[in-house]
């Protein structure tokens, strides 16, 4: 089977970035939203990343900017999904908007449309049946699509294994690494040592063991990296992560998860916020002298 | 107080590369070890390091070849401390062997002599006692010197706060960035983010959620690194990490003790036995199709 036209539910960051690198890659490219707003706004940041990539010389070409034209937006779930070959599903993290949103495509696609979905933190198996059609769902996860190009795919039980391949190869004519979750696994494999690496930085803080100061120089000095875990947590917002640390059971994650409350509930949600453990545009993390 | 004078007991890796760097910072040096072939072999080390270090034009001046042999090379106690304003041990990573060495420089350290210990995963409190000066003992804990360039401060409950200022500024001096560790902590501040990264990797590998590959992948491509997880266990040593990871209670640490285990018992040390995750000279991870 060959993939033709990709469509895209929900227009979001995620979305919006799946379905550029998608056209840029030479398929035609539908992207569904239930918001004109949420349209409007993905045209906008599509032709800013196309900016962005043609400054940074990864893109020559300057008629790329023409390439957003050549995408459908639209309400109409018929319309997006029209003839298409495979959908990426980005909506809301949620159990019962993404339930509803399969129902509806269940219904709607094509007999020969793929089914995968794009959830951070949900698995596959909670939709696969709903969808109507379990053997053709799979988890299909990108991370950033232009910097981090890496893509999880992740099957539930009943998927086809028929779909891995495709799915591997669908991913690297994205410009992506496949990387294959054999078995469902919330967080698939980059966040979970994600979590692991920056629970242990709370576990150090919430301790008293290290200053937050301290323990983002020995990261960053030590694997030579721009940023250590407390940068890494403003950068990926504390709401975010408190949502994900407040769920483990353990004493030392509950600890953590209250320190993350108490900046919360003071609007210190990290770099979109202006502050999290640092204060933007210029954290100390980022000065010449920070790791001299 | 002023350190003119440093005292470096044990002429292993980590005790030449420590040596060196304060010959080159300017200070007298002296290194202590109880057997003469260590002690040729530091010179050789030592070398070798300076080559490397001019070639990476880090050094500009040829005749730093030289600074070796302003070091005092010596199996005789008495020589290695006399008039010495710091001594750092690395020593065998044994308590008994550091609590002989202690017990021996307590008694013939200059009283004005700082003492500093470079273990890995030993706690200062173990030796401060017996060295005759808790007061004047703390960790000061190297990790590289040259490349990864952090020094912890690890100070145990009777370790004068007055030292820790000048450890700092003899850490700078060193040009390191210092880090304090307000309280011991077995694997100080890196060492802890370290194995619970790694202890994750491990868990995604023993439970069947994906292979070597792809978690080194996931890892890469996030970070931007050049090795994931299991490039770096490999690079670490699997006897060493089997070491640390066997005394974790957890079960999913026990696991991954396991696995290393079955490694270490068919020679697969990781690179410096030629082979551990991956084979060595030319791990699949360095290829330059592994993440494209």
């Amino acid at each position: 089977m060959k993939i033709v036209k990709v469509c895209i539910l929900g227009a979001g960051t995620l979305g919006s970035r799946v379905a550029l690198q998608a056209a840029l890659s030479g398929y035609q490219v539908s992207v569904y939203d239930i918001k004109q707003e949420a349209l409007d706004s993905s045209v906008k940041v599509m032709q800013k990343i196309l900016r962005q990539l043609i400054k940074l010389n990864q893109i020559q070409d300057q008629s790329a900017l023409e390439i957003v034209h050549k995408i459908t937006f639209t309400l109409d779930p018929l319309e997006a999904v029209y003839d298409a070959d495979i959908i990426n599903e980005s909506v809301l993290e949620d159990i019962d908007t993404k339930e509803k949103v399969w129902k509806l495509f269940g219904s709607l696609a094509p007999e020969k449309t793929l089914f995968t979905t794009n959830t951070s933190y949900l698995l596959p198996s909670l939709f696969a049946e709903i969808s109507g059609r379990p053997e053709k769902f799979c988890a299909f996860h990108f991370h950033d699509v232009f910097y981090s190009k890496i893509v999880d795919i992740m099957p539930h039980p009943g998927t086809d294994p028929k779909m891995i391949p495709m799915l591997e190869d669908f991913g690297k004519s994205l410009h992506q690494v496949p990387v294959l979750v054999k078995k469902e696994n919330p967080g698939y494999i980059f966040n979970s040592m994600l979590m692991a690496f920056i629970g242990a930085a709370g576990r150090l803080l919430t301790s008293e063991v290290a200053s937050i100061e301290d323990i983002d120089k020995s990261w960053m000095v030590n694997f030579n990296m721009p940023m250590g875990p407390f940068g890494i947590l403003d950068n990926v917002g504390l709401d975010t992560a408190w949502h994900v640390t407040r769920k483990m059971p353990d004493r030392s994650s509950q600890a953590f998860a209250g320190l993350l409350k108490q900046y919360i509930d003071k609007g210190k949600l990290g770099e979109k916020s202006g502050e999290g453990f640092y204060k933007y545009p210029n954290p100390a993390f980022r000065e010449i002298n920070f790791i001299r």
